[in-house]
């Protein structure tokens, strides 16, 4: 991939990231609640509000679910999350990229964490910065959808190399397109070989269930092994 | 769209742009070399390569054509522009996720700028940061793409104001999704009247003529005014 004949310039940027020791406090505050807390990243429009709408839809009746939301302006998300009979929290960004501890915290002040099973995280829809913040988490998982193309792992390695999940999504549109599965899974696995990858459609619904089960079993093995 | 039932939190942040004066500096010597300058914007996997690379098939054998490539990591974007015959400079930004004046002016002293007619930027994959830096480029055009869903315009909303020009890219996806793209027009020129709305698809080839002849009368009418 070294191509001599094209000028390169590298430029290095520090980024802010004193916020892990809060990462850390809310991460206990959850085990001590035994919340499962979810940190949902992708693109902008991968579908992250669909695959919690579809998450939420199979899963509403067996644990006590929420969401916050984080967006750089609007509230559209969180009315259709809320429509689905779960409670949410709406962070605004006012231009930031990303959602960090602090905003977190925020927003986990406003709740009673010992009141839900599973908490989701939106961040906001980029593959870049959201990939350098812990915002206490247990689990990240990040959508890539068919349509964005097979060559994102080069792209933005570091969003893939964070990610315990990669949710494939609009696998429907696979069949319309030249995206090429096998490439990505390649790519992505010699970068972080402990990625777990779902295929997903919200539109057909192909896969879902899967991740739910996933999902209720990591619910399960975590309140069991939580103190 | 006021809902009293969901919490808001609204976090306000600084973003740093004293990059301005030095992108006006960039812009007059732009003008000075009589170089149209472009600073393309777009999600990941929106089509801005794509979009360029059909632009410049279409172009090259008119105009000299140059691009600045920014990625976080990688350079597989400028290695498939220089496959096309143009000089391409790669801006790795080691984890930044927009380009700035600064980094512009790095990659413009690799450069004779008089020996272009034409110069892209193309920005790195993002919605958000992008948006907010004014690089000295002739014309801000954006790329949204039809997966990526018709709401965008409330959720990004700085980006479509900012923009000169919205491409509507993947145009070809239409019949199989629901995006509205009255909706996603009627958003859009309530929020920027100004805006150049082209319809294309890299794929087809749809529109691409269009916006190529538009972007011919352009670069004339440039090269006439500038003094």
């Amino acid at each position: 991939m070294i191509d001599t004949d094209i000028k390169l310039i590298k430029i290095k940027e520090e980024i802010l990231s004193d916020n892990t020791e809060l990462g850390d406090q809310i991460r206990a505050q959850m085990n001590s609640s035994k919340t499962y807390f979810i940190n949902l990243m992708a693109s902008p429009g991968a579908g992250k509000t669909s695959l919690l709408i579809n998450t939420i839809k199979r899963l509403k009746n067996e644990y006590r679910i929420g969401v916050i939301e984080g967006d750089i302006e609007s509230m559209v998300d969180s009315i259709k999350i809320k429509d689905e009979g779960v409670t949410a929290v709406q962070i605004q960004t006012g231009g930031a990229c990303h959602l960090d501890s602090p905003m977190i915290q925020q927003a986990l002040n406003t709740l009673d964490t010992g009141s839900f099973d599973l908490l989701f995280v939106e961040n906001i829809g980029n593959l870049v910065c959201p990939a350098e913040f812990d915002i206490g988490e247990t689990k990240k998982v990040m959508i890539l959808s068919i349509p964005e193309g097979h060559d994102k792992v080069l792209k933005y390695p570091l969003m893939f190399s964070v990610s315990d999940i990669l949710i494939v999504n609009k696998i429907d549109y696979l069949k319309t397109s030249d995206f090429d599965l096998g490439f990505l899974k390649e790519t992505v696995c010699k970068l972080n070989p402990k990625i777990k990858i779902f295929e997903t459609s919200c539109k057909t619904g192909k896969g879902l269930d899967d991740w739910c089960s996933w999902l209720r079993e990591e619910i399960e093995t975590f309140k069991g092994k939580v103190i």
